[in-house]
This record gives structure tokens, C-alpha cells and sequence, in this order.
């Protein structure tokens, strides 16, 4: 196969981080990414080049092109960090024994990105993928399912058979609410919207608070007492939050990732850390893929595929939509909410 | 030797805990303490009854007398819970080798208090004092420092050389600027009067900065870069705390004891938790004595006791104040603050 010189992508316009945090939303691309034209990326040793299939919309990426996210941005180049696609080269043996495969990768860091036609990541940053999986779960096969596997692993160690999950409509919220109930363990979910309730209880979740009702507080505490919950996985980091993980029982973790809400969080009880043992701290996935060990990184791949070629987890999609059109059709897309948004060359 | 049948104590006037928290300072000890009379404890199995030389006065115990400690107050029960004396009585065998020995002690939580003629204590909370040691030195031979070593222990498990440490003027601070140059790390000592700092350099802190410098910012942001503190030890826990934890480096942990200032923290940037790996905790000494081995507590009281006996660590007395006059003198002598007040029956 004869590799073109250029390729389209989502070329980022602008460097390093935003002055302010504003969160993931997202009204309009136009002051982050445009359409255009860029060379295609060259494999250096141990990369492979993908020929991408189709990519997906984390929040994690929102964040990132919007200058929020831990890493700086490259102006230059491609957004976008996960995807599936077709190894069509690559330096080093590893490399060598990719091509041709369709993996799931994630990149991104090194300036190449997923939100393009062509992407070169490292060798060890790709998964085959088994014919079974569709593109849809492929696509998304890293960051939210191994997240959710590594976070499910987080609840296991706390001892408790119980856990509480904010924001828990998302995608990760989702596959969460799966992965616990199959465990036999109750998924505590916190809601925006009651229409979203019963879905979430289909997926697993044993029981569902809604954010706005007035006896919030009251369910909660309840709760708090009955199944005694000791791990708060949380992605709005808001007063909520804070005040959600006061009044949960002693040794409970606040274990923050992400930061859906704007407003900062007081902590009203500093107390309860000393004399109730009680911690808050952050996670990050990167940080998960760089000190896990290699088998165990292994184990949790094969884990996350088994799951989705199963039928145990499943990828929901709302919108796929070209790469060509997403300026303007992608934050649309975002704001239907109840699934995945996928972008396809 | 006859016992009598009832003894003077200061005795807690409240049950439970306060409806709201204000920090350990006090005014007046009226609404909390009677100076009275009550029977002399009697010890249970694997107690012993000490007849109380001193008692010291530390911050846990006007929080505790104040309702703003870990554990509910019990009315009618003697206060206090920290002190040397001669053991004169006890059940079974470790009890009985005691009898007529001078102990550094710990109580307090079975009802039983050190500001008091007689204290009832576990036979295992009791350190046998050597011949060599003050007894000013015994009465606060355990909280802070005992306290001071294992939180020096967080320090070197931490992997840097240098810690910060707020409200550094306290007996525990100036235990902490010993023992860390002694052993070769920078204490970063935070404090709020200038006419502190040549005091606490001399005892070995190897930076001080002035809570009110209009440099403080500035001075505390050179400090991190050059010295790359890990650990931020903070009695305070205010939102001037919570902002020295956001100007520390990666994996930095923030680990509040106390809580000196009402004000409420916010965390301005939950995203250091997530990206730079941070963390919020508490520290507890009743904690640590729950979970350390025997042996560790052996080996850490003996440490202590070894560096107030070779003059490494000397208790500053301000004030010796007899039970009988407490409730007049106490919130004074506890006002000059810038040492240790004893109480003695």
C-alpha cells in the first residue's frame, strides 16, 4: 500500500493551557480545532502508524482541546486520543507483527492524534482486537472500560460491597453500573435527569439518587447507613460532591477524576480526615498505564474484550459523525448525552 | 499505702459533643470543668491506678473538654489525658511489676482522667520512666512526641528532604525542627509571629516563613521549586493551608491533625489531585496506637525517651498550674503560648 503525503484531521489551534477552567461543555469547536490538511505521521522505533477507523469523543479529550486537561496542547497538531484502526506500518518487531491487525489504541501525547485520518502511536499503546468486537466497542475499548476496571478494583480493596458514582449517565457510569452488579456489588448513582433512572437500573445500578430531589439528603444518608459505602468515584468535583462524601461512613475515599462542575468544593468537616480516616485523592488512567505491570495491564485488556464480546458491555452509540463535518456537527451531537459520539474519516 | 475513698479533679461539666466547632481556644473554662470532688477510680483487669505527679495540657484536650474532639465527652468524668505519676495499685501480672514505678501515661478515654489526684489507666498505655528523665519532660512524654516521630517517619517514607509545617511554633513543631535536623531534612516552618523565628531556627527548622509576609507567596513558591516538599503537616487547616498544599509539587500530601482556624477550606484545583497525583488525608495518633505493632511502639517510645534523655528535645514549661486553681489560671497561662503548661494535683 502506497501512503499518501497528506491527510485530513482536527488540527488543534492552540498551545499549551487555557487561562481558566470552564469544564467540558462545549458550544462551539471554532476556537479550538479546524479542518484541515496535515502531513501524514511517520512511525519513529517502536510506533506503528493506524489507519484510523473511527475514534471516540471523551470528555477527557473535550477537556483536553479546550486547554483543561493535565497536558499541554501542540498547536499543529491532531486532536483526539482513542481509537480503532488498521496497523499499516511501523519500526521494531512488535511494530512488525501489528501490521496488518485492527487494534484499539490510545495516543495523543506524542502530537500525533486519533482525530484524523492517520495516527502514529506506540506499539505498546495498541490491542488487537478480535473479529468479534465491533468498531463501536472497539473504539472506546481503552479509556472508559479500562478505567472502569481498574476504578471497579478501587471498590473491591475498600472492603465494602458497596460504592457511590456521581455523574453516573456517562459512558464510564454506564459500564460501571455493569460490572458491579455481575460482581454482586451495589452501585450507588447519582443522576441529573429521573428520565435516565430506569435505564441505569437495566444497566446494573442498585440504586439511583436524582442530583435535584428535595429528600436527596435523606436517601443518601440512608443509604450511607444500610450498605455503608466506602469509595466515592466522582467526576463533577462540586459542593455536592464534598458534601456527599461528608456524610458517608468512616474510611471513606473521595476519589476524584474529573471536573464536570466549575464551582469549588469546601471541605466543611476537615475532622472527619482525622479522627473518621477519611482521604481525598485524584485518579488519572496515565497514571494507572504507567505503573501497572505489564501482566496486569494484560489481564485487564483481555478482561474489558471479554466483557464487550460477551455482550456484557455494550458500546452506546448516538452519533457518528465525519470528520469533515464536525465543526459543525459535533457539539450537537454532545449535547444529546445518553451515549457515545464516534468520528469516522 | 490507704487510699482514700475520693480525690479533687477537674471534672467535664458536658456530655457529647459541641453543636458547632470554634478551635481549640478558650477563654474560660467555666462552662466546661468543675473543680470538685469525686471517688477515686478503681482499676479492672489489666489496669493500673496512678497517683498523678503532672498532667500536661495539650491542644487534644481543650478540643476534647470543648466537645470538638474524635470522641464523646462524658459528664462527671475527670478531664485530661496525658500525664506522669507513681503507680500504687493494679490488676494482673504486668500491672502488679509496675506498682511502685514512675509512668509516663496515656487515658482519659475510659472516663478515668489525668487532670486529676488518681487516673485509672491500661497497664499498656503506661511507659516506665527512667531515673534520668524530669518529670516535665515525662507528663508529655507521649502525644506530642510520639506524635512528632511517626509523623516524622511520614516525612521520610514521603522521598524528600524537606516538609512543610504550619503553625510550627506548638511543642509539636519544635519536636519536628529537632528531630528533622538531626537527621538531616529542611523543616519548612510556617508560623504567625516573626519574634517566633529565631527560637524555632535555633531548634532547628531550616526555613521560616511568616504566615503574614506580603513575600509569603513568593517565598513559600521558591521553597518548592528549590526543595520539593511532599509533605505538608497542618494543624490549621484553613484556606491559607489549603493553598500551600496547591503550590506544592507533584504527589504532594497534605495531612491536616488539627484545626486551629474555623474558616473553611476550598480546593481551588481538584485537577492536582487527578493530574499531579495529590492527596488529602488525616493523622490521629490514636490511630497509630490502634495499628502499630508492639514492637514499633517499643521502639519508637524508647527513641523518644532516649532524645529527651540525652537533652535532644527538652519540654518548655511556661506554667505549672495546681488542679485547685486551674479553672482561674489555665485559659491565661495557656494564652502566653509559647510553651508547655503542666497541671499538678
Amino acid at each position: 500500500m502506497t501512503l499518501p503525503a497528506t491527510m485530513n484531521a482536527l488540527i488543534l489551534k492552540q498551545d499549551g493551557f487555557a487561562p481558566r477552567r470552564e469544564g467540558a461543555a462545549i458550544d462551539t469547536l471554532e476556537p479550538y480545532l479546524d479542518y484541515g490538511s496535515m502531513p501524514v505521521p511517520k512511525p519513529g522505533p517502536g510506533q506503528v502508524l493506524v489507519k484510523v477507523r473511527m475514534a471516540s469523543v471523551n470528555p477527557s479529550d473535550l477537556y483536553f482541546i479546550k486547554g483543561e486537561y493535565g497536558q499541554p496542547r501542540v498547536r499543529g497538531a491532531a486532536a483526539g486520543f482513542e481509537g480503532v484502526g488498521d496497523v499499516v506500518g511501523g519500526q521494531g518487531l512488535y511494530a512488525h507483527w501489528l501490521k496488518g491487525k485492527r487494534v484499539a489504541f490510545v495516543g495523543g501525547v506524542s502530537g500525533s492524534g486519533a482525530w484524523a485520518e492517520y495516527i502514529v502511536v506506540p506499539a505498546a499503546m495498541c490491542v488487537v482486537i478480535r473479529k468479534a468486537m465491533r468498531d463501536e466497542d472497539a473504539a472506546g475499548h481503552v479509556v472508559n472500560p479500562v478505567t472502569a476496571w481498574t476504578m471497579f478494583d478501587i471498590v473491591k480493596q475498600s472492603g465494602a460491597k458497596s460504592f457511590i458514582f456521581t455523574a453516573a449517565f456517562s459512558q464510564l457510569g454506564k459500564l460501571m453500573a455493569g460490572i458491579a452488579r455481575d460482581n454482586g456489588y451495589a452501585m450507588i448513582a447519582i443522576i441529573r435527569k429521573q428520565s435516565q433512572e430506569a435505564h441505569l437500573r437495566e444497566l446494573g445500578a442498585a440504586h439511583v439518587l436524582i442530583q435535584s430531589d428535595p429528600e436527596f439528603e435523606a436517601k443518601l444518608a440512608a443509604l450511607c447507613k444500610s450498605d455503608k459505602p466506602r469509595i466515592l468515584l466522582d467526576a463533577v468535583a462540586n459542593q455536592q460532591a464534598a458534601d456527599i462524601f461528608m456524610a458517608m461512613p468512616a474510611r471513606a475515599r473521595w476519589i476524584i477524576y474529573g471536573k464536570l462542575d466549575t464551582e469549588i468544593p469546601s471541605i466543611r468537616e476537615t475532622g472527619q480526615l482525622i479522627f473518621m480516616d477519611k482521604k481525598i485523592e485524584g485518579f488519572w488512567l496515565t497514571k494507572w498505564f504507567k505503573h501497572a505491570s505489564i501482566l496486569e495491564k494484560l489481564r485487564t485488556l483481555r478482561a474489558v474484550q471479554n466483557r464487550f464480546i460477551s455482550g456484557a458491555w455494550k458500546t452506546e452509540v448516538v452519533a457518528i459523525v465525519k470528520l469533515a463535518d464536525a465543526i459543525q456537527q459535533l457539539p450537537g451531537a454532545l449535547k444529546r448525552g445518553d451515549g457515545k459520539v464516534m468520528l469516522v474519516p
